[in-house]
Protein backbone atom coordinates (compact mmCIF):
# COMPACT_ATOMS: atom_id res chain seq x y z
CA UNK A 1 0.00 0.00 0.00
CA UNK A 2 1.39 3.46 -0.86
CA UNK A 3 2.28 5.16 2.14
CA UNK A 4 0.64 8.89 1.67
CA UNK A 5 0.01 11.71 4.00
CA UNK A 6 -3.99 11.47 4.82
CA UNK A 7 -4.30 15.72 6.08
CA UNK A 8 -3.16 19.05 6.57
CA UNK A 9 -4.12 21.21 8.73
CA UNK A 10 -4.07 25.23 7.82
CA UNK A 11 -3.86 27.86 10.91
CA UNK A 12 -3.46 31.33 11.83
CA UNK A 13 -0.18 32.47 13.35
CA UNK A 14 -0.17 33.33 17.08
CA UNK A 15 0.70 36.43 16.73
CA UNK A 16 -3.40 36.57 15.72
CA UNK A 17 -4.09 36.89 19.63
CA UNK A 18 -1.66 39.84 20.00
CA UNK A 19 -3.38 41.82 16.88
CA UNK A 20 -7.11 40.92 17.60
CA UNK A 21 -7.16 41.93 21.41
CA UNK A 22 -7.79 45.28 20.58
CA UNK A 23 -10.52 44.06 18.08
CA UNK A 24 -14.62 44.59 18.99
CA UNK A 25 -16.28 42.10 17.67
CA UNK A 26 -18.42 44.04 15.57
CA UNK A 27 -16.80 46.09 13.03
CA UNK A 28 -20.24 48.33 11.57
CA UNK A 29 -18.31 50.65 9.26
CA UNK A 30 -16.63 48.71 5.96
CA UNK A 31 -13.67 51.18 6.10
CA UNK A 32 -12.94 49.97 9.82
CA UNK A 33 -12.97 46.18 8.49
CA UNK A 34 -10.31 46.99 5.56
CA UNK A 35 -8.00 48.57 7.97
CA UNK A 36 -8.02 45.75 10.18
CA UNK A 37 -7.03 43.95 6.69
CA UNK A 38 -4.54 46.00 5.87
CA UNK A 39 -3.33 45.98 9.29
CA UNK A 40 -2.98 41.87 9.69
CA UNK A 41 -1.15 41.84 5.76
CA UNK A 42 1.40 44.19 7.41
CA UNK A 43 1.97 42.11 10.24
CA UNK A 44 2.13 39.18 8.58
CA UNK A 45 4.80 39.46 6.01
CA UNK A 46 7.33 41.23 9.09
CA UNK A 47 6.30 38.17 11.00
CA UNK A 48 7.50 36.21 7.58
CA UNK A 49 4.55 33.89 7.56
CA UNK A 50 3.73 34.82 3.68
CA UNK A 51 3.02 37.50 1.75
CA UNK A 52 1.58 41.30 2.19
CA UNK A 53 -1.78 39.79 2.34
CA UNK A 54 -4.79 39.44 4.56
CA UNK A 55 -8.28 39.11 4.21
CA UNK A 56 -11.90 38.58 6.67
CA UNK A 57 -15.24 37.36 6.40
CA UNK A 58 -18.04 39.89 7.80
CA UNK A 59 -21.27 39.28 8.43
CA UNK A 60 -22.45 42.11 5.42
CA UNK A 61 -25.03 44.17 7.47
CA UNK A 62 -24.05 44.01 10.99
CA UNK A 63 -20.03 43.83 10.68
CA UNK A 64 -19.84 40.96 12.96
CA UNK A 65 -16.52 39.15 12.13
CA UNK A 66 -16.60 35.74 11.02
CA UNK A 67 -12.99 34.76 10.62
CA UNK A 68 -9.78 36.34 9.36
CA UNK A 69 -7.27 34.93 7.61
CA UNK A 70 -3.61 36.04 6.46
CA UNK A 71 -1.22 34.39 3.63
CA UNK A 72 0.68 31.57 5.75
CA UNK A 73 2.13 29.80 2.31
CA UNK A 74 5.23 30.58 4.01
CA UNK A 75 4.69 29.04 7.75
CA UNK A 76 2.27 26.38 6.95
CA UNK A 77 4.55 25.14 3.56
CA UNK A 78 1.04 24.81 1.51
CA UNK A 79 1.07 26.52 -1.62
CA UNK A 80 -2.80 27.38 -1.50
CA UNK A 81 -2.72 29.01 1.90
CA UNK A 82 -3.66 32.66 0.91
CA UNK A 83 -5.61 34.88 2.82
CA UNK A 84 -8.54 33.97 1.15
CA UNK A 85 -8.97 30.72 1.63
CA UNK A 86 -7.79 30.82 5.08
CA UNK A 87 -10.59 33.62 5.87
CA UNK A 88 -12.98 31.53 3.86
CA UNK A 89 -12.44 28.13 5.41
CA UNK A 90 -12.50 28.99 8.84
CA UNK A 91 -15.65 31.27 8.25
CA UNK A 92 -17.26 28.18 6.98
CA UNK A 93 -16.04 26.31 10.27
CA UNK A 94 -17.27 28.48 12.55
CA UNK A 95 -20.69 28.79 10.39
CA UNK A 96 -20.71 24.73 10.71
CA UNK A 97 -20.36 24.21 6.59
CA UNK A 98 -19.09 24.89 2.97
CA UNK A 99 -21.83 27.17 2.27
CA UNK A 100 -21.57 30.50 3.55
CA UNK A 101 -24.94 31.65 1.64
CA UNK A 102 -26.80 28.65 3.20
CA UNK A 103 -30.02 29.12 4.47
CA UNK A 104 -30.57 30.71 7.90
CA UNK A 105 -27.37 32.34 7.18
CA UNK A 106 -26.69 36.19 7.56
CA UNK A 107 -25.40 37.33 4.47
CA UNK A 108 -21.43 37.56 4.36
CA UNK A 109 -19.06 39.37 2.58
CA UNK A 110 -15.39 38.58 2.31
CA UNK A 111 -12.74 41.73 2.58
CA UNK A 112 -9.08 41.79 0.77
CA UNK A 113 -6.50 44.10 0.79
CA UNK A 114 -6.88 43.59 -2.96
CA UNK A 115 -8.45 41.93 -6.31
CA UNK A 116 -7.78 38.06 -5.30
CA UNK A 117 -5.26 36.01 -7.67
CA UNK A 118 -7.01 33.39 -10.07
CA UNK A 119 -7.10 30.83 -7.22
CA UNK A 120 -8.90 33.38 -4.64
CA UNK A 121 -11.36 34.39 -7.35
CA UNK A 122 -12.12 30.45 -7.62
CA UNK A 123 -12.73 30.07 -3.99
CA UNK A 124 -14.87 33.48 -3.24
CA UNK A 125 -16.98 32.31 -6.06
CA UNK A 126 -17.69 28.76 -4.36
CA UNK A 127 -17.37 29.80 -0.78
CA UNK A 128 -21.29 31.39 -0.54
CA UNK A 129 -20.43 34.42 0.07
CA UNK A 130 -22.54 37.83 -1.08
CA UNK A 131 -19.90 40.21 -1.19
CA UNK A 132 -15.88 40.97 -2.22
CA UNK A 133 -14.94 44.16 -1.16
CA UNK A 134 -11.08 44.67 -1.66
CA UNK A 135 -8.88 47.62 -1.64
CA UNK A 136 -7.87 47.89 -5.10
CA UNK A 137 -7.35 46.00 -8.81
CA UNK A 138 -4.94 47.10 -11.31
CA UNK A 139 -1.37 46.36 -12.00
CA UNK A 140 0.45 48.10 -9.02
CA UNK A 141 -0.12 44.84 -6.92
CA UNK A 142 2.51 43.02 -9.17
CA UNK A 143 4.40 45.98 -9.98
CA UNK A 144 5.36 47.00 -6.67
CA UNK A 145 5.35 43.46 -5.33
CA UNK A 146 6.37 41.05 -7.97
CA UNK A 147 3.59 38.29 -7.37
CA UNK A 148 2.14 36.95 -9.79
CA UNK A 149 -1.78 36.73 -9.55
CA UNK A 150 -2.03 34.66 -12.87
CA UNK A 151 -4.50 35.01 -15.82
CA UNK A 152 -8.06 36.53 -14.92
CA UNK A 153 -10.92 37.40 -17.33
CA UNK A 154 -11.63 40.85 -17.99
CA UNK A 155 -15.25 40.82 -16.93
CA UNK A 156 -14.61 39.05 -13.22
CA UNK A 157 -16.45 41.27 -11.36
CA UNK A 158 -19.34 40.90 -13.91
CA UNK A 159 -19.02 37.35 -13.41
CA UNK A 160 -19.25 37.66 -9.38
CA UNK A 161 -21.99 39.35 -9.26
CA UNK A 162 -24.09 36.90 -11.85
CA UNK A 163 -23.89 34.43 -9.05
CA UNK A 164 -24.90 36.66 -6.66
CA UNK A 165 -22.10 38.48 -5.45
CA UNK A 166 -21.49 42.34 -5.13
CA UNK A 167 -18.24 43.69 -5.79
CA UNK A 168 -17.22 46.94 -3.97
CA UNK A 169 -13.82 48.32 -5.02
CA UNK A 170 -11.29 50.69 -3.99
CA UNK A 171 -12.19 50.66 -0.18
CA UNK A 172 -8.89 52.19 1.48
CA UNK A 173 -6.51 52.04 -1.48
CA UNK A 174 -3.71 54.01 -1.07
CA UNK A 175 -3.03 52.42 2.65
CA UNK A 176 -3.01 48.97 0.53
CA UNK A 177 -0.62 50.13 -1.74
CA UNK A 178 1.42 51.69 1.51
CA UNK A 179 1.80 48.23 2.65
CA UNK A 180 2.75 46.75 -0.52
CA UNK A 181 5.82 49.36 -0.75
CA UNK A 182 7.00 48.88 2.69
CA UNK A 183 7.44 45.02 1.81
CA UNK A 184 9.11 45.56 -1.51
CA UNK A 185 11.08 47.48 0.68
CA UNK A 186 12.04 45.19 2.93
CA UNK A 187 13.03 42.80 0.43
CA UNK A 188 14.60 44.68 -1.33
CA UNK A 189 16.87 45.51 1.55
CA UNK A 190 17.21 42.28 3.15
CA UNK A 191 18.75 39.35 0.95
CA UNK A 192 17.55 37.11 3.77
CA UNK A 193 14.19 37.37 2.91
CA UNK A 194 12.25 34.78 1.10
CA UNK A 195 10.51 35.65 -1.74
CA UNK A 196 8.68 33.22 -2.71
CA UNK A 197 7.65 33.52 -6.47
CA UNK A 198 10.41 32.02 -8.14
CA UNK A 199 8.38 29.99 -10.59
CA UNK A 200 5.68 32.13 -11.01
CA UNK A 201 4.64 33.51 -7.74
CA UNK A 202 1.42 32.95 -4.86
CA UNK A 203 0.09 36.42 -3.92
CA UNK B 1 -11.49 40.01 21.55
CA UNK B 2 -12.88 38.72 18.81
CA UNK B 3 -13.68 35.12 19.08
CA UNK B 4 -12.81 32.99 16.16
CA UNK B 5 -11.50 29.60 14.72
CA UNK B 6 -7.53 29.27 14.82
CA UNK B 7 -7.65 26.21 12.41
CA UNK B 8 -9.30 23.68 10.26
CA UNK B 9 -7.93 20.25 9.05
CA UNK B 10 -8.70 18.83 5.32
CA UNK B 11 -8.02 15.40 5.38
CA UNK B 12 -8.85 12.38 3.09
CA UNK B 13 -12.33 9.98 4.13
CA UNK B 14 -11.42 6.74 6.07
CA UNK B 15 -12.59 4.69 2.90
CA UNK B 16 -8.88 5.80 0.98
CA UNK B 17 -7.61 2.74 2.31
CA UNK B 18 -9.49 0.04 0.92
CA UNK B 19 -9.09 1.71 -2.32
CA UNK B 20 -5.35 2.14 -2.04
CA UNK B 21 -4.51 -1.25 -0.25
CA UNK B 22 -3.47 -2.84 -3.85
CA UNK B 23 -2.05 0.38 -5.42
CA UNK B 24 1.66 -0.29 -5.79
CA UNK B 25 3.85 2.68 -4.77
CA UNK B 26 4.84 3.52 -8.22
CA UNK B 27 3.17 3.47 -11.47
CA UNK B 28 4.49 4.02 -14.42
CA UNK B 29 2.39 4.53 -16.70
CA UNK B 30 0.28 7.27 -16.91
CA UNK B 31 -2.66 5.60 -17.65
CA UNK B 32 -2.62 3.88 -14.90
CA UNK B 33 -2.55 6.92 -12.29
CA UNK B 34 -5.76 8.10 -14.30
CA UNK B 35 -7.06 5.19 -14.21
CA UNK B 36 -6.75 5.38 -10.17
CA UNK B 37 -8.11 9.06 -9.76
CA UNK B 38 -10.99 7.81 -11.99
CA UNK B 39 -11.24 5.00 -9.46
CA UNK B 40 -10.94 7.28 -6.40
CA UNK B 41 -13.75 10.18 -8.27
CA UNK B 42 -16.25 7.23 -8.32
CA UNK B 43 -16.15 5.97 -5.29
CA UNK B 44 -15.82 9.80 -3.72
CA UNK B 45 -19.53 10.89 -4.64
CA UNK B 46 -20.72 7.33 -3.91
CA UNK B 47 -19.63 7.30 -0.35
CA UNK B 48 -20.85 11.35 0.13
CA UNK B 49 -17.99 13.10 0.47
CA UNK B 50 -18.90 15.35 -2.27
CA UNK B 51 -18.51 15.85 -6.14
CA UNK B 52 -16.93 13.26 -8.55
CA UNK B 53 -13.67 14.62 -8.46
CA UNK B 54 -9.96 12.77 -7.68
CA UNK B 55 -6.66 14.09 -8.26
CA UNK B 56 -3.07 12.85 -7.45
CA UNK B 57 0.45 14.14 -7.53
CA UNK B 58 3.12 11.75 -8.80
CA UNK B 59 6.74 12.15 -9.41
CA UNK B 60 6.53 12.78 -13.73
CA UNK B 61 9.73 10.60 -14.81
CA UNK B 62 9.17 7.55 -12.02
CA UNK B 63 5.55 7.63 -11.43
CA UNK B 64 5.85 7.18 -8.06
CA UNK B 65 2.44 8.32 -6.19
CA UNK B 66 3.54 11.24 -3.62
CA UNK B 67 -0.45 12.05 -2.73
CA UNK B 68 -3.91 11.09 -3.38
CA UNK B 69 -6.92 13.90 -3.30
CA UNK B 70 -10.32 13.83 -3.42
CA UNK B 71 -13.25 16.61 -3.17
CA UNK B 72 -14.12 16.50 0.16
CA UNK B 73 -15.99 19.93 0.54
CA UNK B 74 -19.50 18.07 1.81
CA UNK B 75 -18.05 15.44 4.22
CA UNK B 76 -15.51 18.71 5.78
CA UNK B 77 -17.45 21.60 5.10
CA UNK B 78 -14.70 23.24 3.37
CA UNK B 79 -15.68 24.90 -0.09
CA UNK B 80 -12.32 24.97 -1.31
CA UNK B 81 -11.30 21.37 -0.36
CA UNK B 82 -11.35 20.40 -3.95
CA UNK B 83 -9.56 17.38 -5.45
CA UNK B 84 -6.60 19.25 -6.30
CA UNK B 85 -6.21 21.76 -3.28
CA UNK B 86 -6.35 18.29 -1.50
CA UNK B 87 -3.93 16.71 -3.29
CA UNK B 88 -1.23 19.12 -4.03
CA UNK B 89 -1.45 20.21 -0.22
CA UNK B 90 -0.87 16.66 0.61
CA UNK B 91 2.02 16.07 -2.04
CA UNK B 92 3.11 20.01 0.16
CA UNK B 93 3.23 18.06 3.18
CA UNK B 94 4.87 14.52 2.03
CA UNK B 95 7.54 16.82 0.51
CA UNK B 96 8.29 19.47 2.93
CA UNK B 97 7.27 22.49 1.52
CA UNK B 98 5.15 24.72 -0.48
CA UNK B 99 7.28 24.41 -3.84
CA UNK B 100 6.86 21.08 -5.05
CA UNK B 101 8.97 22.26 -7.77
CA UNK B 102 11.88 23.78 -5.40
CA UNK B 103 15.16 22.60 -5.60
CA UNK B 104 16.32 18.73 -5.09
CA UNK B 105 12.68 17.70 -5.73
CA UNK B 106 11.87 15.51 -8.66
CA UNK B 107 9.64 16.85 -11.60
CA UNK B 108 5.91 16.30 -10.03
CA UNK B 109 2.53 16.31 -12.11
CA UNK B 110 -1.13 16.58 -10.71
CA UNK B 111 -3.40 14.30 -12.96
CA UNK B 112 -7.02 14.75 -12.59
CA UNK B 113 -9.80 13.66 -14.29
CA UNK B 114 -11.30 16.89 -15.66
CA UNK B 115 -10.27 20.45 -16.47
CA UNK B 116 -9.50 21.98 -12.97
CA UNK B 117 -12.36 25.10 -12.28
CA UNK B 118 -10.95 28.51 -11.89
CA UNK B 119 -9.97 28.08 -7.97
CA UNK B 120 -7.86 25.15 -9.05
CA UNK B 121 -6.61 26.34 -12.21
CA UNK B 122 -4.65 28.97 -10.29
CA UNK B 123 -4.14 26.24 -7.53
CA UNK B 124 -1.97 24.08 -9.60
CA UNK B 125 0.05 27.65 -11.00
CA UNK B 126 1.33 28.01 -7.39
CA UNK B 127 2.02 24.89 -6.23
CA UNK B 128 4.96 23.98 -8.00
CA UNK B 129 3.77 20.90 -10.03
CA UNK B 130 5.51 21.00 -13.60
CA UNK B 131 3.05 19.27 -15.09
CA UNK B 132 -0.64 19.08 -15.37
CA UNK B 133 -2.54 15.54 -16.99
CA UNK B 134 -5.86 16.18 -17.09
CA UNK B 135 -8.68 13.35 -18.69
CA UNK B 136 -10.10 16.23 -20.67
CA UNK B 137 -11.89 19.64 -21.12
CA UNK B 138 -14.38 20.93 -22.43
CA UNK B 139 -18.10 21.52 -21.74
CA UNK B 140 -19.36 17.70 -21.14
CA UNK B 141 -18.11 18.20 -17.39
CA UNK B 142 -20.68 21.09 -16.64
CA UNK B 143 -23.06 19.93 -19.23
CA UNK B 144 -23.57 16.34 -17.58
CA UNK B 145 -23.16 17.03 -13.68
CA UNK B 146 -24.74 20.93 -13.34
CA UNK B 147 -21.58 21.98 -11.79
CA UNK B 148 -20.18 25.45 -12.25
CA UNK B 149 -16.05 25.46 -13.27
CA UNK B 150 -15.65 29.04 -13.70
CA UNK B 151 -14.61 31.99 -15.97
CA UNK B 152 -11.26 30.61 -17.01
CA UNK B 153 -9.20 32.52 -19.64
CA UNK B 154 -9.18 31.04 -23.21
CA UNK B 155 -5.16 30.65 -23.39
CA UNK B 156 -5.47 28.69 -20.05
CA UNK B 157 -2.74 25.70 -21.38
CA UNK B 158 -0.72 28.48 -22.78
CA UNK B 159 -0.47 30.13 -19.58
CA UNK B 160 0.86 27.22 -17.51
CA UNK B 161 3.03 26.32 -20.60
CA UNK B 162 4.70 30.10 -19.69
CA UNK B 163 5.08 29.21 -16.08
CA UNK B 164 6.74 26.22 -16.89
CA UNK B 165 4.06 23.80 -16.62
CA UNK B 166 3.48 21.17 -19.24
CA UNK B 167 -0.25 20.55 -19.68
CA UNK B 168 -0.91 16.76 -21.10
CA UNK B 169 -4.45 16.43 -22.03
CA UNK B 170 -6.79 13.01 -22.97
CA UNK B 171 -5.60 10.61 -20.93
CA UNK B 172 -8.91 8.12 -20.75
CA UNK B 173 -11.48 10.78 -21.55
CA UNK B 174 -13.90 8.53 -22.40
CA UNK B 175 -13.54 6.95 -19.10
CA UNK B 176 -13.92 10.23 -16.86
CA UNK B 177 -17.38 11.06 -18.18
CA UNK B 178 -18.31 7.93 -17.66
CA UNK B 179 -18.03 8.30 -14.16
CA UNK B 180 -19.67 11.65 -14.49
CA UNK B 181 -22.39 10.39 -15.94
CA UNK B 182 -23.48 7.76 -13.24
CA UNK B 183 -22.92 10.49 -10.70
CA UNK B 184 -25.58 12.60 -12.85
CA UNK B 185 -28.06 9.31 -12.88
CA UNK B 186 -27.54 8.92 -9.12
CA UNK B 187 -28.42 12.03 -8.72
CA UNK B 188 -31.86 12.60 -11.06
CA UNK B 189 -32.91 9.46 -9.31
CA UNK B 190 -32.27 9.96 -5.63
CA UNK B 191 -33.98 13.04 -4.35
CA UNK B 192 -31.93 13.00 -1.11
CA UNK B 193 -28.63 13.37 -2.37
CA UNK B 194 -26.89 16.68 -2.08
CA UNK B 195 -25.86 19.08 -5.16
CA UNK B 196 -23.92 21.16 -3.89
CA UNK B 197 -24.14 23.80 -6.17
CA UNK B 198 -26.92 25.86 -5.94
CA UNK B 199 -25.02 28.92 -5.71
CA UNK B 200 -23.11 28.54 -8.44
CA UNK B 201 -21.76 25.25 -7.30
CA UNK B 202 -17.94 24.05 -6.70
CA UNK B 203 -16.30 20.94 -8.68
Amino acid sequence: MIDIAKDFRVSLPAWIDDELADVPAVLPDREDRMRLVHRLADRNWRAGDGGPFAALVAERESGRIVSVGVNVVLSRGISAAHAEIVALGLAQRATGGWDLGGEGLAAHELVVNWRPCVQCYGATLWSGVRGLVVAGQGPELEEITTFDEGPLVADWAEQCAARGIEVVLDVLRDEALTVFRNYREAVDENDDMEVYNARGGTG
